[in-house]
């Protein structure tokens, strides 16, 4: 039987899918999954994801960054925000406690998964390449944005079906719609989300570079996953 | 300010809208807003959506024929299913007690609404014209497939857009997407729709000529709307 890949919208859909047995591909393009895929190529040794900023500082005396924002802004005491160009110029060996206001919550709520996965474009050709090669049920889980579906994290979804797409049976019709909508756009995904409207919430914010620097394609050759509590670089054949 | 305009995906995800004040479509277009439509421009002059088969059954000793279906098959005692080629040949003026999977209970979702609206391929070009007219913020809600949003209900709130979209601002990343895919597939939304799986669901069952029928365009110039407890028909300028 053909393995199947089901595309879900945002995690306030994602109680209505059964997840077990599943690998999951968690997508927070703007920005969690494109920051964390980032941290992993830059020294970050691994990331642990927590639920709210409460649960984040309680590691501040340990061995940790902190990462993280509520409503795309940075706490005052943290040491990164959700900007993967923060990581860029990173160069201490130390562990990262995160909390996103979407991102984190998607893993959380992906507990039941066989494998849970981040993908982002930075490092799409690695995740598909790395599904392409096993013979799972896929879930591609869009974080959204408070519950709603958005965008950048369904062209993403749409990104990974346009290349490897045809090797699974599509198992519901978000499937059909984000591969469309990625095919039709993936000439100029920047222009294309400029309409949006997270996009434009985070340029309110300032956040521009964050976007272009997101929606680079295969920068990295990084499988981030999650092992116990912690995101690391799973070591690639 | 322009009126804005929304795209909720399914009934999961409605509880994230706040709809005070808005104008709300209701989209169930395989087959409950079809069958809506269709029933009130064959002699029926209301109906009744009730939230379960209970419910619907306790009007049968009345003034009422009982439509509804459960998994898209009819329950024996029900005078019609949910297929809108039933009411064809309708002579009876006897209004309807209806209950569907999706359709209603996106109904019964939306009571917090300004203005509940019924809307299907059948009279697009009704409700597009109507919603043209008025200066109301409007959320086009697709009922989708148990909590799923689906392919048919996203085209149909695409169409709209296709249609008055500019004369809105769009307040959600879901109009882009479904206007999108409906210009994209609006030669031909039967093939797009037959890769898609409630489609294929309703094949099984048999109902490929209610499938195509739900796709006729502006066959029918009404405006179903909620008027109190009661589906009717508004009279139209």
């Amino acid at each position: 039987m053909k393995k199947s890949i089901e595309v879900c919208l945002s995690t306030q859909l994602i109680d209505l899918y059964n997840l077990e047995n599943k690998y999951v591909v968690i997508i927070d393009i703007f920005r969690a999954t494109s920051t964390i895929t980032t941290a992993l190529s830059q020294q970050i040794p691994a990331i642990l994801p927590t639920a709210d900023l409460e649960t984040c500082r309680s590691y501040q005396n340990q061995d940790f960054f902190l990462a993280g924002e509520r409503n795309g802004i940075k706490p005052d005491d943290f040491d990164f925000g959700n900007s993967p160009l923060s990581y860029l110029t990173n160069t201490s060996f130390k562990k990262v406690a995160m909390t996103t206001t979407n991102g984190t919550l998607a893993i959380d709520k992906s507990k039941q998964a066989k494998k849970i996965i981040i993908g982002s474009f930075l490092n799409l050709e690695t995740v598909s390449k790395y599904l392409s090669q096993q013979q799972e049920n896929t879930l591609l889980f869009c974080a959204g944005w408070r519950g709603m579906p958005n965008l950048e994290d369904t062209l993403f979804a749409g990104a990974i079906l346009n290349r490897i797409g045809n090797e699974f049976e599509f198992a519901n019709d978000n499937c059909f719609m984000a591969k469309e909508i990625y095919e039709t756009h993936q000439k100029d995904l920047l222009t294309f989300l400029s309409t949006a409207n997270h996009y434009q919430r985070l340029q309110k914010l300032g956040h521009e570079a964050d976007i272009e620097f997101c929606l680079t394609i295969n920068k990295y050759d990084i499988l981030p996953v999650l092992k116990g509590k912690y995101i690391v670089a799973e070591s690639l054949n």
